[in-house]
């Protein structure tokens, strides 16, 4: 099966490009490297060492004996995805090449709107490619879970039966996003809705928990195959921040009360679920969510369990509850549904002690690199 | 109370602008007249001979002693945006500026990405706007009835109580759009909401059904104040359009079965719905849904009026069931609670066969203008 991978350079994209690779699928990649110049922008950096996609693509080459070919270029550049589109024709368009940090969206005016101009734009051109050159190519795309925001009903996955007045429909469910960037992911999933139903594209809207983690199988393969790793306050998230704030002897930033639940996944669960979902592909003219995380903790959870794991391996963290530079609920109820997955055969990769320590001991080893100034957040939501 | 009317020059603009100034508001235009040149580039026109805004206001300062000041540009670009906010101190923020028409936006894909680029940044800028310089300013935004779609519920504004699973919540209501024009409001309502909630901006949002008639008392004062009145296949909506084919001697154009039932609206409503949203502002962080439409009609229905009021006047209009070049349901449930503002001193003016009649009048005065060729739709969904 030829699939595209847009994004294919980022944190999600390129285990996702190996591993799917690996498996046997014919690979390309479209990114527009944008993800490394916002380094450069607001000064940060990755954990881990990264090597440019080019080096990336020759050394899996040289392992694997697999060819991994690679686009250059912005999805916003309808003309440029056209020829991609007309010399991949893939089977399925894999769509990470989203902005994706919610604190980058609400830096100021302009980031909300490159945020969501980007976003918004991407997905539509995607869409129109698709209709005039591969019209049953399977979409994949990424949403996230704080597409829902936190209503005090379930969370179910995509739609919601409701019984209104004594009569009955199944609609989109409500989406209440906390962000300008989760807002820019709701946008899409009405765009995408829209054309599964006025073209009869397939498409499959893959809401995202957050993902931790940075190993796969074949990021270990070989340093130069190494993921990227977030830890500063705009682009690290829960979890891996944490860890990496437990190894340089930081204090663990818990925003606000930390009772913030969300779903969470590790990111050998996330180049799982692209294969699943490439694997049983929706319906022509089906729009179809499954909600992509494997289970639930609150943030104040995830700050304990490394501050044990911390503590084992001889490093002493305190949890800081910071003043929340976001504006949401600190307490609240969250009970989401997870199932389209599973019933189709995902095996979750549960959050032990032990990943956290894999991670621990990957970050030890990178700790030099942290640049202290960007750990807390400096980006407020007010 | 200072308004800025934005989109001032438009078909609903105008007449607002008038009405409100009448009413002693004080008030300003922002326009970027880009409506105008879409008549250039669709080779279309307005039925009405229109003036130019310039002499519009010059007109409107001579007959009534009250100065409408005017702003050409783009909301898009927000350094002009910031500099009319920052002279005009506006109390209330009326927003018609947006790209209006479902088929203009299903052109192609340039026209998709064009009428949600405009739309969704325009009101971005808006947002931000009032958040830096006059957080007290309340934004009466214009939406679309279109935004819901036919659900199979009752429609409600803006919110649904929903019960689920043993546990309630008031969530936003589920949209269903169809087109991408509509999918833009759509947009702009999550962004809305979430600027209200973040920023406590004070925001109504008015879901407005399809508009019909021309005339207002102000409009109606001198031929340099006339409306414009479009009757093409892409601007033109339903009840106008059909008036100014059994004007002409065409068949009235109903798209498939017209069984579409939607909310309609007479102009003169149109400008008291904002005139009421003004006078009884949103709360500081609420964000506030209207449903603005009088009655509810189906296609047919209006067709049939037409048809009766023409045959009266002596104009034999035949109805002709067109093939649909929107896909949509042409058999629904259709029912839209539109309380809120009836609530708060609304009276109506109804669709009657004189209203229809008094249309079909000025409508005569111009039928040599019509372009014929434009009559027809000529975009489709699919």
């Amino acid at each position: 099966m030829r699939i595209i991978i847009a994004g294919g350079d980022g944190f999600c994209g390129w285990p996702t490009a190996m591993y799917l690779s690996k498996q046997g699928y014919d690979i390309a990649i479209i990114d527009n490297m944008v993800r490394r110049k916002i380094d450069d922008e607001l000064r940060s950096n990755s954990l881990t060492p990264i090597a440019s996609l080019e080096d990336r693509v020759a050394k899996w080459k040289e392992l694997t004996g697999k060819e991994i070919r690679t686009y250059t270029g912005d999805l916003q550049h309808f003309d440029f995805l056209k020829l991609v589109m007309e010399q991949e024709m893939p089977e399925a368009f894999v769509h990470f090449a989203e902005q994706r940090s919610a604190p980058y969206s609400m830096i100021d005016r302009e980031h909300a709107v490159y945020t969501q101009v980007n976003n918004v734009v991407g997905t539509l051109n995607v869409l129109y490619a698709i209709k005039e050159i591969v019209p049953a190519c399977h979409l994949i795309k990424l949403g996230t879970m704080g597409e829902y925001g936190t209503p005090n009903i379930p969370i179910e996955e995509g739609y919601l039966e409701i019984e209104h007045k004594g009569r009955k429909d199944r609609l989109p469910y409500p989406k209440q996003p906390g962000s300008y960037y989760h807002l820019s992911k709701v946008h899409d999933s009405h765009n995408i809705m829209f054309a599964c139903r006025m073209w009869d594209i397939r498409a499959t809207d893959l809401n995202q928990g957050v993902v931790y983690g940075l190993s796969t199988n074949e990021t270990d393969m070989d340093p130069v195959l190494t993921n990227r790793l977030d830890y500063d306050g705009v682009f690290g998230t829960a979890l891996n921040r944490f860890i990496i704030q437990s190894a340089i002897g930081h204090d663990l930033t818990v925003y606000g009360k930390g009772g913030q639940t969300r779903g969470f996944l590790h990111i050998k669960d996330t180049v799982r679920c692209i294969e699943i979902a490439a694997e049983n592909p929706a319906d022509l003219g089906e729009f179809r969510v499954f909600n992509q995380f494997t289970e639930q903790f609150s943030v104040m959870d995830l700050a304990k369990m490394v501050q044990k794991v911390a503590k084992e391996e001889g490093l002493d963290a305190e949890i800081a509850n910071l003043e929340n530079p976001r504006i949401e609920k600190e307490e609240h109820f969250y009970e989401a549904v997870n199932t389209n997955l599973l019933d189709l055969g995902l095996q979750p990769q549960l959050l032990t002690d032990e990943v956290i320590r894999n991670i621990l001991q990957t970050v030890l080893v990178h700790k030099d690199r942290v640049i202290k100034e960007n750990v807390l957040p400096n980006v407020k939501w007010k």
